[in-house]
């Protein structure tokens, strides 16, 4: 059994409590990786899972008659040869009054897509309400199994970086070392998958924040961005350091200092009731006030599990508190367009009195090779 | 240069006159391999392009300016510190009429999204009209430089079924000799990455069509639907064969004979000017002759290219003439639950007098080891 078909029980129980506050007679759950959260079924397969007050419904097409063989309690498949959507459709007609309110996830179903539910459902004149958060938020805050696959998947990453600087990386390009990464992770540590493109830069492409694995050669005595993240049971990890290829300038040094220094601020501050924007904040002041504000080009950090990017997300507007049981990357950066950039993510469990860091590992710039 | 970035403008006038014909005055092109295609700019990035009859704008965010460097000639980026949206709104109101018409893609665009779109817009009172499909059969159809590209991508995938073909399959796990394929795929064949993960179904497994490769070690005497792709220069290769582990039983023999049958009866109508529903239909006729009509859950084939699934579609309904230049997989299948399944998969170029086969190896029911 998978943790989603334990689970699933569980997890409908408190979606529903959800349902219920925010007075909706059913949620329609489309995006492969809710249904997979809520019912067990695979999520590179497709079905559409609607969920009532005291009903559950999930439908797919007779080609996944396998996968839904596994389907957690409390929810019986329909198999269909085609038509899914008609049929939510006209279960929804059955199972509901007139008025009725339905939540949907509206970053998820396309506008397309809305246009044929709406068209489908018109005969129950439905109010339909956008109810992305009431899923969201519940995947948020992870389960004492959950936290095990993501404590799972993050432990090869510090291990990683310990290999990486063994390795002789000055004149490897950018693609070969990312490749020789990924296979230590496949055959030593035996992940499953990796959860990103691993990136792999160099000097000025260090400024690049996503930038893609190339045929450049690593050169000596620059800094090296590396993040890399893998997937272990279908939770994902998600880890960055920026190494030196022996002794990097001075500028360098001292960008990695003020990095390391607000990530440092930034973990300070991390704890339950917390907003995740304070914690982006503390972070961002530190930059700022080292003279790089304008340099820090992304938010703080991202939830992380099923997904690589999920809620919470720690940025500006983020007020919400953070919870005991979700997982946040803290990840600040600087980069300076042409030259380099710098840098440091670790994820950590936000904890009862604090958190606990998944990705141990020296966040002083470490000089390799 | 990249491929998209040479051939943007040749493209941008091509979409141009799919937008006079439509009568749109601007189209918003916002999902990543779109962006990719029209503007070089990469697909991991985000960035929205804006195209009108005789101007083209690209909004992204400063966090992406090294990516936006390399755009294709036509656009000049706009880099704003955050609100990419907000801009495409007032570029639109200030380049377009009141009651415009302007082009969005229904089919990417959530529903949320296309609410900021709508508010954000309506000072311009525009018509939104969905206009998928002027971009899709843009794509649809490859230039030279791009089908050498899918030849490229498809070539080493015959070898691999050779190497295959050469290795201890029985005994060893789906999951590991998926893993032991990826990674000849990548070390002696240098591709830059799987188009998926690579479905390696042994016996019962085979009559799941998506099936995740287990822990489940490979029988002797057993069906191997082994179904792999890889991409080069962001092209996808995609290529399934159905392999026996020694001498499989008459069924399995007898069903693989018919989904060959069927795949040959698609082939001879392979051609330009014939719809991609007729090529359907030819082998789904064998299959259902056969007896097994209800056994092929899937539809034939789909287009390929910068997407592994992209137009045009071989399934019912789909009137619309195959173009020469159009590039579609052949993948007739028969799946018997909980005994074996047989899938057969094979790419091809459509050619101004009928098709060029990228991937070829012997479509027979090959016995290894």
């Amino acid at each position: 059994l998978s943790l989603a078909q334990l689970e699933a029980p569980c997890r409908l129980a408190a979606l529903r409590v959800r349902l219920r506050a925010a007075e909706l007679d059913a949620l329609i759950v489309s995006d492969p990786v809710g249904v997979h959260y809520l019912t067990g079924f695979p999520r590179d397969a497709f079905g559409v899972a609607v969920v009532g007050a005291e009903w559950a419904s999930f439908v797919t097409v007779e080609g996944f008659a396998a996968e839904a063989e596994g389907l957690a309690r409390g929810y019986v498949p329909e198999l269909l040869p085609r038509g899914v959507w008609g049929r939510v459709h006209s279960l929804l007609g059955a199972r509901l009054r007139r008025g009725a309110r339905v939540g949907f996830q509206s970053e998820h179903v396309t506008h397309a897509l809305f246009g044929r539910l709406a068209g489908g459902l018109s005969p129950l004149e439905p109010v339909l309400v956008a109810a992305d958060d009431d899923l969201a938020s519940l995947r948020a805050v992870k389960s004492a199994a959950e936290l095990e696959l993501l404590r799972a998947a993050a432990a090869p990453l510090p291990e990683v970086f310990t290999w990486l600087c063994e390795q002789p990386l000055v004149g490897m390009t950018e693609r070969h070392l990312a490749w020789l990464t990924e296979r230590r992770l496949r055959e030593h540590h035996g992940v499953d998958a990796m959860a990103f493109d691993t990136v792999i830069a160099c000097g000025a492409h260090g400024a690049v924040p996503h930038h893609t694995a190339s045929r450049m050669p690593i050169g000596p005595g620059e800094l090296l961005v590396v993040d890399v993240g893998c997937v272990i049971d279908g939770y994902r990890s998600d880890m960055t350091r920026t190494l030196a290829t022996g002794r990097p300038d001075d500028t360098a040094v001292r960008i990695h200092e003020l990095v390391r220094a607000a990530q440092q601020a930034a973990f300070e501050r991390l704890a339950p009731g917390v907003s995740a924007e304070a914690v982006h904040q503390a972070a961002a002041g530190v930059i700022a006030a080292g003279g790089y504000g304008d340099r820090f080009l992304h938010s703080l950090g991202h939830g992380i599990g099923l997904e690589l990017h999920e809620a919470p997300f720690s940025e500006p507007g983020a007020g919400e508190p953070l919870m005991a049981g979700q997982v946040l990357t803290v990840e600040p950066g600087v980069y300076l367009a042409g030259e380099l950039g710098v840098r440091i993510e670790d994820e950590a469990i936000i904890t009862a009195t604090g958190y606990e860091l998944l990705t141990p590992w020296s966040s002083e710039l470490v000089v390799c090779g």
